[in-house]
C-alpha cells in the first residue's frame, strides 16, 4: 500500500524514516503520517532533538561513554571505585551493566570489537586510550565484558596481551559464562553446558 | 536497560522517538543510537525531512488528499473519471485503493469518521466541502469506502442523508462487504458470513 505516494515531501520523509533499522516502508509511512497529525511546533521539537543530539553530544574523554560534558557522570563520580575498569563494546552495554546495580567501577567503551570480516582492526577501536589509562592511573582490575562470540573472544585476547605489555600489577578477568539464570539444562546448548561444567564454581 | 541514560540530550532524543506509535523506549534507544552513528549531514537530512513535510505539505483544495500542490495529481489528472467520487476516511485509504489499480475516479478524504466516543462530530470532518462539490460539479456516483465498523456505518448513513438533501440525480453505493478473497467459510466470522448470504451476488 506504499507504492506511489501522492507527494514528494511525503515520499522523502518516508524514505528517511525507512533508513532506521527495523522500520520497513509501511511502518515508516504510518510513523510519518502520525507526525503529520501533530502541530508544527511538535514536529520541530521531534526533529531538533536528533540534530541537537548529534551536534552537542560528547564522548567522555576517559571512558568514551556518551555524555553531555567532557567527562561523563560515572568518571567524575566520587562514589565509584576508580581502580576497576570494565571493558565493553558499546554504550548500550554500559547501560545494561548499570541497570544490574551490581557494578560500581568505571568503564572503557571500545566503540566496536575486532572483526576482520567487517574490516575492523585494533586501530579502529579505543585500545590505545585504555593503555594510556592503565599506564597513568592506579588500576587494580580490568574486567572484560565483551560478547561471547569469536570476535568478542579475539578482542579480549588481543587487549589482554597488549595490556600485559604495560607490566603493571593488574588483575584481569572476564564476566562469568555459563547457564543463564532461570534456564533448564535440557534446553541449554551443548557448548554453553560443556563450558559450564569445565568452569564450575565452588560452593562453600 | 533504558532506565537512566548517561546524557540528557540522548534522553530527550529517546523520549521524542518514543512518542511514535509502536516504538517503545528500548526500540527508541536503538534507533537513536543508530542515528548517532551517522554523520551530522545525514542526521540533518533525516530530521529536516519531517520539518519540511510539515511546513510545506498541502492538502488538495478539492479532495483534501495530501499533495505538494494546491490541487492534487488525481484531481488535476485528465485521465480520471471526474463524475465519480469515492469517500474515504484518510490518506492511507486513498493509497490503498490506488494500489488496487481498480478505480479511476476522484476521492474525497474526510479526515476522520464520526465517533461520539472520541468527540468527533459531523462538523469535525470534511462533509460540507463534499456537499459543495456535488452541488457545483456534475457528479454521477458517490462510493462510500469507509470502515465496516459502527462508526463507519454511522458516517456513511449520515453523509448519505446529508447529500440526498442536495437533491441531485446521484447514484450512491458502498464497497462490497463479504468474505475476503482466499478465506474459508469455516473460519469466517458469523456476522460477515450471514451478511454474505443476505447480500449474495448474482452470477450469470
Amino acid at each position: 500500500m506504499t507504492g506511489d505516494l501522492p507527494s514528494n515531501l511525503l515520499e522523502q520523509a518516508v524514505q528517511q524514516m525507512n533508513t532506521l533499522p527495523g522500520i520497513g516502508r509501511r511502518t515508516a509511512l504510518r510513523l510519518v503520517l502520525n507526525l503529520l497529525r501533530r502541530n508544527e511546533q511538535e514536529v520541530e521539537t521531534f526533529a531538533n532533538a536528533f540534530i541537537r543530539l548529534k551536534k552537542d553530544i560528547h564522548y567522555c574523554r576517559y571512558c568514551h561513554n556518551l555524555s553531555d560534558t567532557d567527562v561523563c557522570p560515572i568518571c567524575s563520580s566520587h562514589s565509584r571505585d576508580k581502580r576497576t575498569i570494565c571493558v565493553v563494546e558499546n554504550v548500550q552495554d554500559v547501560m545494561a551493566i548499570e541497570n544490574t546495580g551490581q557494578y560500581n567501577g568505571l568503564y572503557h567503551v571500545l566503540g566496536g570489537i575486532i572483526s576482520p570480516m567487517d574490516g575492523i582492526g585494533p586501530k579502529d577501536i579505543e585500545i590505545e586510550s585504555l593503555v594510556v589509562r592503565i599506564d597513568s592511573e592506579p588500576i587494580n582490575e580490568i574486567i572484560f565484558a565483551l560478547p561471547t562470540t569469536m570476535e568478542g573472544d579475539t578482542t579480549t585476547f588481543f587487549i589482554h596481551r597488549r595490556l600485559k605489555e604495560v607490566n603493571r600489577p593488574i588483575r584481569f578477568s572476564q564476566i562469568a559464562r555459563g547457564m543463564a539464570v532461570g534456564n533448564e539444562l535440557e534446553y541449554t546448548d551443548e557448548v554453553t553446558l560443556g563450558r559450564s561444567i569445565l568452569n564450575r564454581q565452588s560452593i562453600e
